[in-house]
């Protein structure tokens, strides 16, 4: 067993913890490359670069940012080629038919391609002033999508696809209602010869019908187009409420039932192949590494220290004698296959090293630190008390805001709250440790801290301006205007039932970043064909500007139209940072059939709205809906894994010592105390406290993961890496035949 | 055993199969009274009072069809006698400490008193021409909540109230995070001196941006209430962008997680309740009738039957029989206890009996009946052929509904059209035995048969009118159109993925009714309120008017409002229906900012938008979610009963007989029948054929308490009574514990 086998070990078990699924070469150089390819600092330069490479839409024609051509073309052939060695890279690293038999790879490649002979033709055009379109724009979210790295969007992706055949059965029902009420709607309203409140003709066109009551399902236009039909008489009003019911009502929530229904079946399916994927991999690692003990395979003490100081190298000595110390329960000297399994998941587990280390203040002059009046002052800040009054100073300082700054006396009072919330902080440093004040896991100590000191700089920016140059930055202004909002946020965290649903919209916050990844390939590839499509039909002039048609932004077909009463000129397809926004509000729906004024826009927006609110902010809600529902599971059941429990009964049998220092614990998590006494460990004899990091922090994929391997046996080794792949939603594997027909 | 313990069996028998749940007193006059007050005439009686009290608001002032007080008056008290008749028959029934106790009655009489009172005030007020308020019109609802009828009504409101606290948390999360961006927008936009595409100042006063972003967050002004601050700057729009996303994407997601979430535990306490309480009472029933047999106890058949035919009397003898040798499975002339229990659900599942006879025309004209084109003309009928031909012909008529009407040959087109459905249908009644076609479950037949002949009727009548009184009548036109447009959805019966989804969406319309019926009693009481806050203050005028401030619905204050810009002018509060139509519109919400015109009016808005929108809509939308994947599990697991099972059995020992008239059920359900092949039995030899009605006509809840009562070993008593009542959800029954955390 030689330091290769360590190596491939080692990638074995890194994969495990990140849930990683690259089938890698096992040849010793092809592991070392492997390392280095998923070195966090790799990793990160590819994603700068395909957002790098993203944003350059910005610069391109049109503009927000105007570059020239030859910049934008430099950077954009940077970007390829790496991505370009990126795949190389890849391609060293994989097994030869796995990598040409991977669609992502092919899909790279080919859009590296297509990108490159774009670029070239359109240079070449543009030497001979021929204006061409750039449609390899459109290629540039594969970038984002198809790098291995982007395995949450895939999924998302992945589940999109799934979900296709099903929503499309019910979309085509949705539609043969909206055409039947449709020619219902001709029939009845076609010849009454009525007119809308803009003078136009009422339902006299098929097609416009159609469209007007697919505007109705989306709400949009609601009263509007019932009130001529209305007006005529009140009856007709029972058609447009009927139509409400049937299509926005019921329609609308079995378009959220079946993607709600197709997204927990194969994020079900998605976390079983990772956790079986998981298991397999540590079996491979335990392979590599064994050695007959007795009648049993072992890997010795040495050799397991030596691998997680590969997989980990961050983690403390301390960590490592904790983690080895449940591995190796009876101190045997090794580690058996059923305890070694369980090693990523162990190194997943955020264990919190408090070493229990006096106050620097107190080694430094402990004299003065030790003193009678330091500690009645320590003690006053541990107090609750201390707490109430500064929510109560946070109330006072809300209504202040609240209040017309004219006066002075208002603007002094901002420099007294300042130096309260600072003397609040400086205190709180003062009474508990610093390192551990600013642990990774304190969150609001973190957002305090950060949020009063960019106030204070930003409010001492700006008074030295104002003073020394005469001038108000409106933007320095209007940042610390944010920051003193933002400070009030804090007043939530005192009240516990708050924090139960800030702690599952905390949680939320990690996939909601696949969200938003999902969000922007949709946004990108849109309003590049928007921008395209729709580039120059509307201008926008500021308020006093006398350019002709500067009321029908610039375009004299839109006079007297609802697009120009309601001043919408700046929503228009300009340059991409505007696109976005016209697509964002067209996400939100609203108004949408008064956004959209040129005629053949008409299918670009239905497209969208059928593209990123019946699917994608559906699969959004169904997220939120499942997020919720597994937090408030684990809120009432309180699901604790065998590893936690292991760690929480080492720590039992030490007997405590600094009771001044446990009583630091107890003060910065004293509210959330009740919940997590289970998770936190008694302080050990050497000095050391492990605590499992809170669970609030706790993502929900790896929340649902837990579920999952709670319901695998230990023993179970799984089907082959052939198997995991392959497995299908109603494949017959170990679960719960009730916990599908109960749910 | 007497007489009178078989009527107190009938009883329970007959409140376990209805999942009634009124504890009666066990006298035999008091059992007879109770079986009166089940009567179904007695409860059609009592609904038809319930209605009528409600819609006496349409013909009180202000009325949409006026009534002399005096009618009015009177009608309200017949109503209110009743009522209390009902209360008395109910009284008689129940012990006497808990009728007592149970709120439901106490309500209903102070509801009774509250509305003499008021009646008599406002009568005796009107003869000294005093005008005052008849407030009492509120507590009608209370009518509609709390008869003993309307448990479906009461269990959604139950649920309502279970959920509130939950909900009061998130919305005061929400109510935070919408101030703390008020103060936000005040302070970015408030200076800034912008003015509304109207010209209004734009974000000067607190309280009218935390309206407008309360309005924002409902998107109903979406890209509006963003312009004034993106025309100054684009970067403001992140501002709104980041709104909508916490506010309406994350927050409204989050209602509909926690409303859900409480609807679905309370809904699976409900139903345990309910299958507890089936159990209880068909033990208690099995107790009274019950004789020594051997060993055990046991109901003899003779005593058996009596009791069937006293809860079931509108069974066949057939259909008895058929119910026996399920009991009573070895012919022993008795039925023991486990069988016994089952009694209810077996009532409960309908049986369809088809008596396998012959066409009525093979009776009568036997020869021309068997004669060989007869023949070929009937299995031409029966071939899938002639189903397409049907599907191609109800095409070609869309095509020609949806040409304009204009040329006589397309007019004639639709005698040729209707002709040719009239045709299908007596060729199916030819081929197919009429009772059988007309079966109760034939949904389609019926619907097919309906409507083509109110067509019919309507053409003709039409055509008469016409040609004698040269008069178009517009009522009856609109009717013939609808019907014409209705008939198309015949064609998507014929697909077999869209047959799934419609069988959804029809198991969904009896638990509709209750959504109707809470939507109602909120509609009612904000609809009374808003006559009573804004009766006149707007008035509608024919476009044509000459009135005073015609275009500003009458109220000059309405000058250049967006309100009287959209022709809104008949969205008011005059009379009970109008409300009831602004109301339909405010729960839409799109433009309900400018619907609501009046000051005072924000508040009334808000509070119906909370209850109506926040509450209501997300239990609705929870409920059609749940009904979904109810129905979606049902069709992959294939969920049988013991019970079906049995019936299957049976059915399958016996001989074959008529093939032809087992094509029958074969064409019947032609496409249904992968599904239902295990449902139907075949045929026995006496010429009956028992078919469980088909899959799609059940409803949920009785889905939902199979799946439950699955969970009870049948020799379960489950807990008594009073248990019964008071079980929590989160109290420890038996369930999987899985099904909870793997939902």
């Amino acid at each position: 067993c030689s330091e290769s086998d360590l190596l491939l070990a080692a990638a074995f078990v890194s994969d495990a913890q990140y849930n990683r699924n690259i089938p890698f070469k096992t040849s010793p150089e092809a592991v070392r490359l492997y390392h280095l390819y998923n070195h966090w600092m790799m990793r990160t330069a590819t994603y700068f670069f395909i957002f790098l490479n993203l944003s350059l839409a910005l610069f391109e024609e049109p503009a927000v940012y105007p570059l020239p051509f030859l910049a934008t073309s430099v950077l954009e052939v940077l970007c390829l080629l790496v991505f370009l060695g990126r795949l190389t890279h890849f391609a060293k690293v994989t097994l030869h038919n796995v990598f040409w038999k991977d669609t992502k790879n092919i899909c790279i490649m080919v859009a590296i391609l297509l990108s490159l002979t774009d670029l070239a033709i359109y240079g070449v055009l543009r030497l001979y002033n021929v204006r061409s379109i750039r449609w390899s724009r459109i290629v540039r979210p594969i970038f984002l999508i198809n790098f291995a790295e982007s395995r949450q969007i895939r999924r998302a992706f992945r589940s999109i696809r799934n979900t296709l055949p099903e929503i499309t059965y019910v979309f085509l029902l949705f539609m043969f209602s909206l055409l039947m009420f449709s020619l219902m709607a001709l029939k009845l309203f076609g010849e009454r010869n009525l007119q809308t409140a803009e003078g136009l003709p009422y339902f006299r066109n098929y097609l416009e019908v159609v469209f007007d009551l697919y505007v109705l399902v989306t709400t949009a236009n609601s009263p509007d187009v019932m009130m001529p039909a209305f007006d005529f008489s009140s009856w007709y009003a029972l058609f447009f409420i009927a139509f409400v019911i049937v299509n926005t009502y019921i329609f609308m929530s079995l378009f959220l039932a079946v993607v709600y229904n197709n997204y927990k079946k194969h994020l079900k399916n998605e976390i079983r192949k990772l956790a079986y994927m998981k298991r397999r991999k540590m079996i491979e690692a335990f392979n590599l590494l064994k050695e007959e003990e007795g009648e049993q395979f072992v890997i010795r003490e040495a050799r397991w220290k030596q691998l997680v100081k590969l997989v980990a190298p961050d983690t403390s000595n301390s960590h490592r004698e904790l983690l080895l110390s449940i591995s190796d329960d009876q101190q045997k000297g090794f580690v058996d296959k059923k305890s070694f399994v369980q090693l990523a998941d162990l190194l997943n587990i955020q264990v919190v090293t408090l070493k229990i280390r006096r106050h620097p203040l107190a080694r430094w002059v402990p004299a003065l630190y030790g003193s009678a009046p330091s500690r009645l002052l320590r003690s006053i800040v541990r107090h609750r008390a201390f707490v109430w009054t500064y929510d109560a100073i946070i109330l006072i300082n809300a209504i202040f805001i609240a209040l017309d700054e004219e006066s002075p006396y208002i603007s002094y009072a901002e420099w007294v709250f300042l130096a309260l919330y600072i003397i609040e902080i400086l205190l709180k440093v003062y009474t508990y440790e610093p390192r551990e004040f600013f642990g990774k896991t304190q969150f609001w100590n973190w957002f305090d801290t950060l949020i009063i000191f960019a106030a204070l700089t930003a409010t001492i920016l700006n008074a030295t301006l104002k003073s020394t140059m005469k001038y108000n930055s409106q933007q320095i202004l209007d940042i610390v205007f944010i920051l003193r909002v933002l400070r009030l946020i804090r007043i939530v965290d005192s009240i516990q039932r708050f924090r139960v649903i800030m702690n599952t919209l905390i949680n939320i916050v990690p996939t909601m970043l696949t969200f938003g990844g999902l969000t922007l390939v949709v946004y990108c590839v849109f309003a590049i064909i928007g921008m395209e499509l729709f580039q120059g039909k509307i201008q926008y002039f500021p308020a006093n500007s006398n350019a002709p048609h500067a009321l029908e932004c610039g375009n004299p077909a839109l006079k007297d139209s609802l697009f120009a009463r309601g001043k919408y000129c700046k929503n228009n397809f300009n340059n991409f940072a505007s696109s976005f926004i016209v697509l964002m509000e067209l996400t939100v729906v609203n108004q949408w059939h008064d956004i959209l004024c040129v005629q053949p826009a008409k299918l670009y927006f239905i497209a969208f709205h059928i593209v990123m609110v019946i699917i994608i902010v559906n699969i959004f809600v169904s997220f939120i809906l499942e997020a919720f529902f597994v937090e408030y599971s684990l809120e009432k059941s309180e699901v604790e894994t065998a590893i936690e429990q292991k760690i929480q009964e080492l720590g039992m049998g030490v007997q405590e010592d600094d009771l001044q220092d446990e009583q630091l614990l107890d003060n910065m998590e004293s509210a959330e105390h009740e919940l997590e006494r289970e998770g936190g460990a008694k302080p050990q004899s050497k000095g050391l406290v492990f605590k499992i990091a809170s669970k609030r922090y706790r993502t929900v994929d790896a929340l649902l993961q837990r579920m999952f391997e709670a319901e695998i046996p230990l023993e179970d080794e799984g089907p082959s890496f052939e198997e995991i792949l392959n497995l299908s939603p109603s494949s017959p594997l170990p679960r719960s035949p009730s916990s599908e027909t109960a749910a």
